[in-house]
């Protein structure tokens, strides 16, 4: 077998991106980086780890791709511009035609988004990949969880719960003909919201990525800013499908609850509520207020008919859960 | 069972080390951090697998040192000052007394060294630790790979071969009662040559940190460098035990390429000797001449008898000795 070192060299050593802030890349003890005059530096660190956030068997491109989209969505949250990543493989074998498609999911994405990937590490053991990404912002601009001020709007950029009901459908808790292979692909290979969070970076007062549900990513925005929090869930943005199921099902917690969405909740000064709309009029992936962000702790869910969902769905907790 | 954000919050969130260049901590989407002006940023990311770089078993406190310190050794071959780290930790279950006892290892060292923990991730999977770190080196000062040069002298902080030595001892292939306790320190715990490597970024052409043992690690210098190297074996630094170990069996790999030493291994060009060993003789460790960089590819072992050793040994190579 080849050694890691051949490894990282064939697959990962040949990124497409050449970043002029790259002063030294892959290879040696150290990648050695230049932050521009100015700008803070961002980074984010996340593992997937097979049979927790992926099935054994998982397609190698399509991990290769999620691996990074997931901490590029970090990114996103804050408001910041991409730049560089690092990746850490841990395999149970050197499997040349593995390596090859998750290189390629990865490197895709990566060129797709201006990622140069810098530096890694290969080693052996239960499937499992780390990356941390690094990105630019300006002093003062960056989107954080704890800015939220009671009175403040609650906006969510896509639709969501197209995660979580493609994860049902997988795990056979849901058929539903036609639909799923649509939605699989935002189960599968999430767009980080990129350049969604640089727009609203110079009108939101917090964000976060909605990667364990809304309900959760809310609240934790909601703990950090020491406030609480209404969603209004016949307000969410959903696709037919999802709306289907809630309607067929009653159950809430596909887009309240279900992780991997990978959208943006945002909170705004309702005195800023012009300017979002008018941000949020240029994406391509819509831009929807849920709530209100309000003194009293907790998040609260407003059901269609004005009552309140009891037994609020908590989101995918790894420790929780098991 | 406590929320993988709870384990965060409570074991790491709180690491004593308070760094001015730190805008934002752990708990957001990103953490926010401020390179120094006219600095370069220097990276680096490593990981650690049950049952590939450690026993079932082994002491928390210990792999939560040897995480930061095998990282930190690869900032000290690059000539950078420490400043942060982040950590992706997989747990099987989220034992509290581990958790602890591997978060004051970590931040034990971390303090030591005045490095901020500035993120991470706790996911549930086989045990296996992701750390990267991060730090400062003024620009064209870094110790690369790549800058050796025919002639230039080859040195060696330390001793080599202990940790080695040590891993022998514990798989029963090494009985030397008394000494095998002081070497286990070496194993278990590496201290990186952090100041070593700073003080050596002025001089040194190139630089490694012997992780893989001194034979691999030159030769991924000499490969780098379009070079090659020839070692005399008689020069090496040594313990007491490893040189009685060597003088016993005539193995030469525990000193030459039993991984973990994290000691340096430089070069330095003929001309700068008298600085070389001027800056040497500050070390506590010690810093030892043990061979010379030629134009033919390779790395050449002198036996003490003036021959060549044949079959030089190899690193430790995950995919290699598998």
């Amino acid at each position: 077998m080849p050694s890691e070192f051949d490894l990282i060299a064939r697959y990962f050593a040949r990124s497409p991106v050449t970043r002029p802030d790259v002063a030294l890349g892959v290879g040696d003890d150290c990648a050695l980086l230049e932050v521009p005059p100015g700008r803070q530096l961002a980074v984010s660190i996340d593992t997937l780890v097979e049979g927790t956030h992926f099935a054994k068997g998982a397609e190698p491109r399509l991990l290769g791709h999620k691996a990074l989209a997931v901490n590029l969505s970090d990114l996103a949250a804050m408001g910041a511009e991409p730049a560089w990543a690092t990746l850490a493989l841990t395999l149970p074998a050197a499997d040349e035609d593995w390596l090859a498609a998750f290189a390629d999911g990865f490197l895709t994405l990566a060129a797709q988004f201006g990622v140069q990937l810098v530096g890694g590490d290969t080693t052996r053991g239960p499937l499992a990949i780390t990356v941390q990404v690094h990105g630019f912002v300006a002093p003062g601009r960056a989107l954080r969880r704890d800015g939220a001020r009671p009175g403040d709007l609650v906006y969510v950029t896509g639709t969501l719960g197209d995660a979580g009901l493609a994860l049902l459908a997988q795990q056979g808790l849901f058929v539903g003909l036609g639909v799923v292979p649509n939605l699989r692909a935002r189960l599968d290979s999430p767009i980080p919201r990129v350049a969604e969070g640089r727009a609203l970076a110079g009108v939101a007062s917090a964000a976060i990525d909605v990667s364990d549900g809304l309900a959760a990513d809310l609240g934790h925005v909601a703990e950090r800013s020491g406030v609480g929090a209404t969603l209004h869930l016949d307000c969410l943005p959903v696709s037919p499908a999802v709306r289907d199921y809630v309607a067929g099902t009653g159950d809430w917690s596909v887009p309240l609850a279900a992780g991997d969405d990978y959208e943006l909740c945002v909170t705004v000064p309702a005195a800023r509520q012009a300017e979002i709309e008018a941000v949020g009029a240029a994406f391509g992936c819509g831009l929807t207020w849920v709530g209100t962000v309000e003194r009293a702790p907790g998040v609260r869910c407003l059901l269609p008919d004005g009552s309140l969902l009891s037994g609020a769905p908590a989101g995918w907790d790894h420790f929780r859960d098991g």
